[in-house]
């Protein structure tokens, strides 16, 4: 893979730079490695995401309008570093408290827990709720072992518009978690994207195998499949999602009348020609079952380098969270009317 | 390449129904494969778009809030038939007249001039502006040879807000060809796409190698260039812009003060990274000539496959397309607040 970059072991701190010119003046780097927005309200409950580099547009990328305040952003696939988080935490903080919202990876957790600590001891008040919504990673009894994947975009989108009228990190908390545990995703791959430092493949698979529930970085998931059609392969994937609707007494079954976001997410070289050839098998299943569709998003949104796979996201919804989701929204990675 | 398609002859009307799906309601697919917008008003002016299949999110997901209201669709890299364009003409006319809005090739323009004598015998009156962006195509004084690539987005963004309020088709045609003269790109490629029918590369270039001006179909641009990084190519690129808009006396020098619309676009697999890293070093070089950048776009929007390679597209500003940029829109392809 020939990748347009300069100094292989300077590319998170680049497209960083990039990132913040792509932004037009709205969002500034602070600190070592954060992405911040400059018109942050005084008083206002703060919402920080966060992780690895290499994922673009994501997680940077959601810092905006109707979004997150700010982003601490780590080196390719890996974790922020506390410091990075507490940076970050300092500038989007506006007095009422900062709620980290990111993705259930250990490397994550661990840092952005010393970030909370570090930030407490200077007067921060900090809560965190983590992202875990690929079904395939863990039993649903077991939700503190799956990791957050593209269910992330809808997820920020709505605590993002909830924290510009929270009362409090309480509030702020309580929508979060709601918004985690109604948004469910699955995903595949069928080829890895590649390190920028080494050019190396992130993992390996078979040319006629196809990773069901695979992670975003080639994490195993429900096993590997003969590669097969995007018609056979959807309902397939689907049915995963919503047996664990069904089986998470938490939450309950998705059926007739039940109102949803749907995002179909690239992972990299997935075309949209690909996800839209999806998409109409995503809607004709979701029609049997008499689930309507709200709002869809499609496209290249959480990525991995050059890797081939779709991943499907479902946010049951319900009047609160459909009201996070009706404002309109702007970032980089995601916009919305 | 492992695709998730079902049948390969099909990938071009299943993709299509896939992007009706994706509009939730705004849209629908009329005739044999045209998109075409539900709320057109009456005695509006109506702008047709239109092309291949295979480089979504264009053309198709082009169609929506001020862009446009329509798109023809033709097969995977092929321009649509007279019938589809004829079809999305009358679906989108409301007596005022269509302006067609597409890529100059030479396919295209022979298709949708024959929609334009059939549309004009059932007494629709059209005018066409074909759009040439691409500097490395032709000289400027050829501009009839150039190719239309990325610059259709920020294009088609301007003269879809001008549609809303322009009172003939007339004004449409005028704003549409400032528009075009405006706007000017330059793209690269490192690697092919797949024809997702046979599985085969969509053309060849040695590992090594970039093809410096290249079309996004892998057509010749200026020549092959050894592998680089990004802060080599970026500025040789963008002189290759620079030096258009200077030697042609239509629209004269970039230079101190003036305002631009700056997007990077990517072809496919060539990751958010790299154009994000690349971005960073184009607002070094704008910024250095005293170029003032109004707006970015960044992301794959203008596609072949998984295509690797960019480009970047320059729109120079003046009141009247600045006031066309303004207003929000909302697509599959490209949304702004």
């Amino acid at each position: 893979m020939k990748k347009l970059i300069n100094d292989p072991l300077k590319v998170a701190d680049e497209l960083l730079e990039g990132l913040v010119e792509a932004y037009d003046g709205e969002c500034e780097k602070v600190g070592t490695r954060s992405i911040v927005k400059k018109d942050i309200p005084a008083g206002k409950v703060a919402l920080l995401v966060g992780g690895g580099s290499g994922h673009e547009p994501i997680y940077h990328g959601l810092v905006g309008t109707n979004l997150a305040d700010g982003a601490a952003c780590g080196d390719i696939f890996a974790a922020p570093p506390p410091d990075i988080v507490l940076e970050a935490t300092k500038a989007v903080e506006r007095g009422k408290g900062v709620l980290y919202l990111y993705g259930n990876y250990a490397g994550d957790v661990m840092n952005f827990d010393i970030g909370a600590e570090l930030a407490e001891e200077e007067g921060i008040e900090v809560r965190t709720v983590l992202i875990w919504d690929d079904v395939c990673s863990a039993p649903h009894d077991q939700k503190d072992k799956r990791r957050g994947i593209a269910g992330l975009v809808p997820i920020v989108k709505m605590v993002g518009a909830a924290s510009q009228t929270a009362g409090s990190l309480d509030e702020l908390e309580a929508a979060a978690k709601k918004a985690v545990l109604h948004t469910r995703s699955v995903g595949v791959s069928m080829s890895p994207g590649s390190i920028p430092a080494t050019g190396k493949p992130t993992f390996e698979i078979d040319e006629g195998l196809i990773g069901l529930g695979m992670g975003i970085h080639g994490e195993p998931g429900v096993s590997e499949i003969p590669m097969t059609t995007a018609d056979e392969l959807t309902p397939r994937m689907l049915d995963l999602v919503f047996d664990d609707f069904a089986a998470d007494p938490e939450i309950g079954a998705l059926g007739e009348g039940d109102e949803v976001l749907l995002f179909v997410n690239s992972l990299g070289s997935t075309t949209m020609m690909e996800c839209l050839i999806c998409l109409r098998r995503v809607k004709r299943y979701l029609g049997e079952r008499g689930v309507v569709v709200h709002d869809t998003i499609v496209g290249p949104l959480v990525t991995c380098q050059e890797m081939a796979g779709l991943s499907f996201s479902i946010t049951k919804l319900d009047d609160e969270l459909k009201g996070y989701w009706e404002p309109p929204c702007e970032s980089v990675c995601y916009t919305k009317l």
